[in-house]
C-alpha cells in the first residue's frame, strides 16, 4: 500500500455542489446516464438528509482508524469524508468524537464502507452518515494507510475531490469536472419529470407517454384475458 | 418466458379485503395455520403502515422495468403491485413517477423483490412500499416479461388476484377464495388473543395457560438451581 | 442438548446495572478494553432506547418457542431475555403476547438471535427489542431446549445473570462481577471524552491530542501535494 | 399448513426424462426460453453428475425431517426428492441412512433447500445431492408437514411429478407435460450450438454470427483507440 | 481484551481422540445429543479428510496474525489450531509458512473463522484446513490478542484443550472430559446405524423402523391421492 | 454509461507476465506490499490452475451479455477477459460457446463478477474461470455497455491492459508498468520464504525469526499457566 497523505486537493466550487445536491441522488444518477452509484449497501443512519460535498478519501487497515485522524486535518468546510478499509470490515471506525472534530471544520457528512458507532449521538448532533453497518466494536491506531488516494467504495472508484451526493437513496459519485454538465442535465431531467408527473397525475400511462406499446408488440408480448389464461 | 399480459383478473371484494387487512399480517398468518408469509426480506420503506389489496403481478428482466409500465394499465383501485425479476436484482426498478401513476389509479402499494428509489419522495406521497433493497440504480426498458402470471416472491407463489396484506411485520399472501374464511379465523384468533393478553397482564403464565408444564416434563426438561448447576 | 431450566440465578444489583447502562454500549465496550460486543447483526426494532438488565438465557429449537414460555417464569423485574436457537433461524419466535407477559413482570427488553413479530405493537407498548430479523413466521411448541444455560449469541457467550446493555449501537455483555469496575472505567472514559470533545470543538486535532504525528512518521507515512501526486 | 401426503402422483415416462436429462440444465433452460431455473444457490456435493427424474416434493418444519421419512414411501425408481422447509434453515435434514433408503428404491438424487450431512459417505455411495449448505446439525421428528404439495424452492414452484434436471450448473424444473417439447427444442438447440461451436473454433465471431454489429451501432456504441481514449 | 498467552493446557489422551475422530463429525454430534457443532460456515480446503485433536485457541485482531505466531510455540503433536478475530474478517491470516511450522510440530490441522491463503500449497502439503473463506489478502503483526483463552467460533465457545473433530461435514467441539463418554455413545450409535442401514437396504422404511406412522396420524397428517388433491 | 469499445490497448510483454504468474497470487500480492487483491468472492470453477494475462475489460448490463461478444474481437493471445455488470447480478453471462471463441484466440481465462454456466464443459475444455457464482440462468443481448473502460471488480479498479494473475487463492491486479518491479520483488520474497521454510521445518519459530517476542512484551502480552488461568 502506498502510505501517503495527499494534501491540497482541488475541489469543485461549493455553490455548484450545493446546486447539484438539491437534485438528489436518483435524479443526478439518471441525468448522467445511470453512472456513479455506489450501490445499495450504504444506508443512512437517519432518514431525510440530502447532502453534497467534496470527497476526502481515507484507506484504513481493518480494525484500525489511525488514518481517519490523519484525514481530519485535510478536511475543510464543504467536504464529505469517504472511508474504506483494505479488506471487508464491520467495526465502528467512526463515532461521535470524530464527528465533533469534523463538524467543527464544516464537514458535511461521512460515507464509510464499515460500521459506525454512537449513532444516537450522531443523530442528535445532526451529523449525516451513510455506512454498511452499525457497530460498537472499537478499533486500534496501529497501522498505516492513506489519505486522498483513489479508493474503491461499493461499485465506484472515488478520487479525492470528487463530488459526493448522498440522500435516502444512497450515495453517488460525480467527477469534479462534471459538475456543471451534471447540473444542466439534472435541471433538464427535473423539468421533464415534472411534465411527466403532471401527465401521470392526470391519468396518462407510461405506455403511451414513452411509446412503449409498439415496443411490447415488437417484443412479442401478447394480451390474453384471465379466463383465456385459465385463471378462474 | 411466456411474454404475456393477462387482463381482466378477478378480484376479491374490496370491503372483505379491508376487513381482513385490519387484522394485520402476523394475526392472519397465524389464523390460517402459519402459511402464506413471504419471509423476512421484504422491509417497508416507512413504518406504521398496514395495507391490503389484490395482487397485480409483474415479472421483469433484471435491470429492466418495461413490464411495470405495462402493468400500470392493468391496475385498478384497491390493487397492490407485486414485482419480481427473472433473477436476483437490487436495482431501483420503481420510483416516484411510477408511484404517481399508480396512486392516480387508487393502487395501495408495492411489494417488490428488487430495490426502489426516491424513497424520501415515496414517504412524502404516502405511497407504501415493501422491498428487498433501496437503490438509486436506474433501469432500461428493453426486454419483455409478463403481467399477471404466477410469480415466486420470497417463499411464496403469487397469483394475480391473490390478496396481499402488508405491514411492519412483512408481506402475506392469502388466496382470493380464502378471504371469507381468513376473516372468520382471524376474528376468532383476535378474540382468543385478547383473553390471553388480559390473562398475561394479570400475571398468568403461558406455561399454565397453554398447558405446557406437562409437555416440558414429558420432554424430560429438568429444573435445577443455579447453585446445583454450578453458577456461582 | 442438556434440557434443563436453571432457577435462582444470582443477579447484579439493579441500581448498579442502571448506573452502568446510562453510559451506553459503545462507551462501556471501550472502557472495558473493547470486549463483550455481540456484533453488528442485532438491530433495535425502534431507535432511541437504552436499557440494561440481567440476562435470562434461552436456547430454543429452530421454529419452536416452547422454551421462551418456560423462561418467562424465571424472569423478574430488571431482567433482559436473551434468546438463541440451536441453529440459524429467522422466524418470529416472539411477539406482543409474550411481551405483555414479560412487561407484567418488569422485564426490560429482549435480545434475540432470530426474528420477532408484531413490531408495530411492540413499539406501541414501549417494549424494547434487539433482533436479527423481523418475521411474521410463526412457531410450534414441540421440542425441548434450555433456560439459563450458557448460550452463544453473535460473537459472545452469554451466561445467566450476565449484565446486558443495549442501545442503538447494539448489544453488550458485561460479566456480573465486572459491573463495579465497569462503572468506574466508564466514568473515567466519559470524563476523558468530555475533555476531548471540548478540545475538538475548539479545533484541536486527534493527530495532536493523541500524539499520532510521530506514529505516522514512524510508520513511513509521507505527505505529498495533490499536484505532486498527479491529481490535476 | 395443509398437512397432507399426496399419493399416486403421475410421472412423465422415464425414457423421455432420461433423453431430456442428457442435454443438461443450461441447454434445456435456454431451449425452453430461459425458464425453470432454481437459481445459483443449490450446489452439488460432488461435481460431474447429471441426473433427471420426477419430483417427489417435501415440506418440512425447520430443524425437523419427519416428513422426509413419510416421503420415502412415496418414491419410486426414477424419482428425485425435492425438499424445503417452512422457513430458512441450514440444518442437515438428510444424510447417509436416508440416502440408503432412497437408493434402495431407485431414487436418483436429492435437491434440498437446507443442508445435508454425511457428504463423504454420500459421495462414496454415488448418491447425487444439490443443497444450499453442508451441515452436521441434526434434526428432530416432531412437527407435521406435507408430501407432494407444491413447494417453492429458490426461484421456482415445484409440483409433484414435475421433471427435475440437475448437473454442475444447478437445478431445473420442467413441467411434466412439457417434456416432449423440451426434448425437441433441446435437440434443435444442440444442433445449432454444434454449428456455432465449429464456427467459433474456426475463428468466426459472435458479433458476426449473431448479427450484433448493427445492434451495437444502433445502440450508439462507438469504437475509439486506447490512445484516443487516453490510455497511455 | 485480556492479552494473555496461557501455557501448559491439559489435553485429552491422543489415542482416545483418535478413536473418537474415526466416528466422524455427524455421528459424534448426534451421539452426544446434537450439540457442539460450529455450524455450516467452516468449509474444508480439500475434501476427504477426517481429523481430531486438542484445541489451541487464538484470538487475533482483524487483519493481524501476530498471535498465531505466539500460538505456534504452544502447539504440540496432536493439536488443532483454532483461530478467530475480534470482529468479522475474511483476510488470509494463515498460509503455507505457518503450516510448515505447525506441521513440523505435529499439528493436525487448522480451524479458522477468517480466510486462508496458499491453498494449493496447503493441499500439496496435506495440511488440513477448515475456514470461512479463501483470501490472498495479507496481514500485519501489530496488535495484541490472546492464546488459549475461550473463544467463540461459529455457534460454539471453544476452550483450550477441547477436542476438535473435523471432516467434510464441518467442525465439532467435544469438551475434554466428555471424550470417553462420546466414544461409548458414538460406538453405540454406529452399531445402531449399521442395523438401520441393513434394514433400509433390505427395503424397510424409516416410517416403520422409527414408529412414525402413529406420530403422523396423531399430528393429523392425511393421505389423499393426487386425483383427489386435484393434480391432473 | 460511456458506451464505447476501446481498441488497441497496450499490453505488457507476455514473457514477463508468464514469469510473474509463476509466483502466484499470494506471493505477488505480498511482494507488492499487500495491494491489488480483488477479495475473497471470486472462486475458480476448478482447482489447481495458475494463470496470468492482460486484462480486456467488459461492462455489461445485468442479465445481458451483448458486450462480451463485442469484447471477444478485442482479445488476443495471452489475454484474460474481466467482466462486470452495472449492478449486482448472478446470471450465467458466460458459457462454453464463448469459451470456445476465446480459446480459439489464445485467451487464458475469465474473471467475472457474475455467474458462469456450462462449468462441466469448461473444466473439460481446460478453460480457467474465476466467478462469483455458477448459474444456468441465461441472458439477453439488448443493452449497450463498454469494452476496455476502467471497471470495478471486487475491491479493485481494473484498467484495460492491467496484468491479471489468478490461482486457487483468487485474483490479483498488477498495473502494467509494475510488472518488472513485481517480478523482482516476488523473486526476493520467494528466496526469503524459502529460507524461512527451511528454518520452520528445522523447528525455528516465527516468534524468534521475526523478532516478535519483544513486540509481544511491549504490547503487554503476559504468559500464565493454565492452572493460574483457572483451566482445570
Amino acid at each position: 500500500m502506498d502510505t501517503v497523505v495527499v494534501t491540497d486537493v482541488p475541489r469543485a466550487p461549493l455553490d455548484a455542489i450545493d446546486q447539484l445536491a438539491d437534485y438528489g441522488v436518483a435524479t443526478v444518477h439518471e441525468a448522467l446516464g445511470r453512472i456513479g452509484y455506489l450501490g445499495p449497501d450504504h444506508r443512512p443512519t437517519h432518514l431525510g438528509r440530502r447532502i453534497g460535498g467534496s470527497a476526502v478519501t481515507v484507506l484504513c487497515w481493518p480494525g484500525d482508524n489511525l488514518m481517519i485522524h490523519a484525514a481530519v486535518e485535510q478536511c475543510q468546510a464543504g467536504d464529505v469524508l469517504v472511508v474504506t478499509t483494505a479488506s471487508p470490515c464491520t467495526d465502528g471506525l467512526f463515532g461521535e468524537l470524530l464527528a465533533t472534530s469534523l463538524q467543527a471544520r464544516g464537514v458535511r457528512g461521512l460515507v464509510i464502507d464499515t460500521g459506525v458507532r454512537d449513532v444516537a449521538e450522531l443523530r442528535a448532533m445532526g451529523f449525516a452518515v451513510w455506512s454498511r453497518a452499525v457497530s460498537a466494536q472499537g478499533t486500534v491506531k496501529s497501522t498505516a494507510g492513506a489519505v486522498n488516494v483513489p479508493i474503491v467504495v461499493g461499485a465506484q472508484t472515488i478520487q479525492a475531490g470528487d463530488v459526493i451526493l448522498a440522500d435516502d437513496d444512497g450515495v453517488l459519485r460525480v467527477p469534479r469536472g462534471e459538475v456543471p454538465r451534471a447540473i444542466e442535465l439534472a435541471k433538464a431531467r427535473v423539468d421533464k419529470e415534472q411534465a411527466t408527473r403532471e401527465a401521470f397525475q392526470a391519468g396518462q400511462l407510461g405506455l403511451d407517454r414513452y411509446g412503449l406499446r409498439d415496443k411490447l408488440a415488437a417484443l412479442g408480448v401478447r394480451y390474453v384475458t384471465a379466463a383465456e389464461y385459465g385463471i378462474r
